[in-house]
């Protein structure tokens, strides 16, 4: 992942600041169409977000069953919503989610705890 | 997953009400140990969840690469507290995180938009 912040070892994890932040909750099913061609526009969105205003990290991850999660995680609304703009306008230039997924849900959410281990 | 509110198919995700609500981001990196012990671990935890008053919904994925992100929803921040309580009782008792977990975090976060697709 292309991000504005790399740590000195790439990671999984996203390094946010201490809440409040936001949280965009993206849970998916792929549909078994196209694997190469959602890769590619994957990875295209990864770097679209971590070029915004207010992208703080994202953390994603899918399973064998097609099933995955990805969370990313904003500064404020207002870049949520800029976000937002951004990513329709492109995935409809690329045909469209329906090619990719069979099935979705979006939460955005205000993340007001977090700690870590490790 | 034995939830309380099984749908008429099995899937992956969780029938959540109108926001607001709340949700516990639980991102993690497995060990390479202990698999088996690990997914009894894992199952009793659902099955406890899903028994705890306000408990909405869950969603989980791992990939391949050990890292992991499940979502669990709840009503209201008192729900998350209680479910706290219990689950850290339960992971003592059960030799704790660190045999499982080489890295987690967890963020508790307000929900306070929604959309689906499919």
């Amino acid at each position: 992942m292309s991000s504005p912040h790399p740590g000195p070892t790439a990671t999984p994890f996203a390094a946010t600041p201490e809440p409040p932040y936001w949280a965009v909750i993206f849970s998916n099913q792929r549909t078994a169409d196209d694997a190469e061609g959602y890769g590619a526009m994957a990875a295209r969105m990864v770097e679209l977000a971590a070029g915004q205003p207010g992208f703080l990290g994202a953390e994603s991850s899918r399973g064998a069953d097609g099933f995955g999660i990805t969370v990313s995680y904003w500064t404020d609304e207002a870049a949520i919503a800029a976000w937002k703009a951004v990513a329709e306008h492109r995935i409809a230039q690329e045909l469209g989610r329906s090619r990719w997924y069979a099935r979705f849900h979006t939460r955005v959410a205000r993340v007001e705890r977090a700690c870590t281990m490790g």
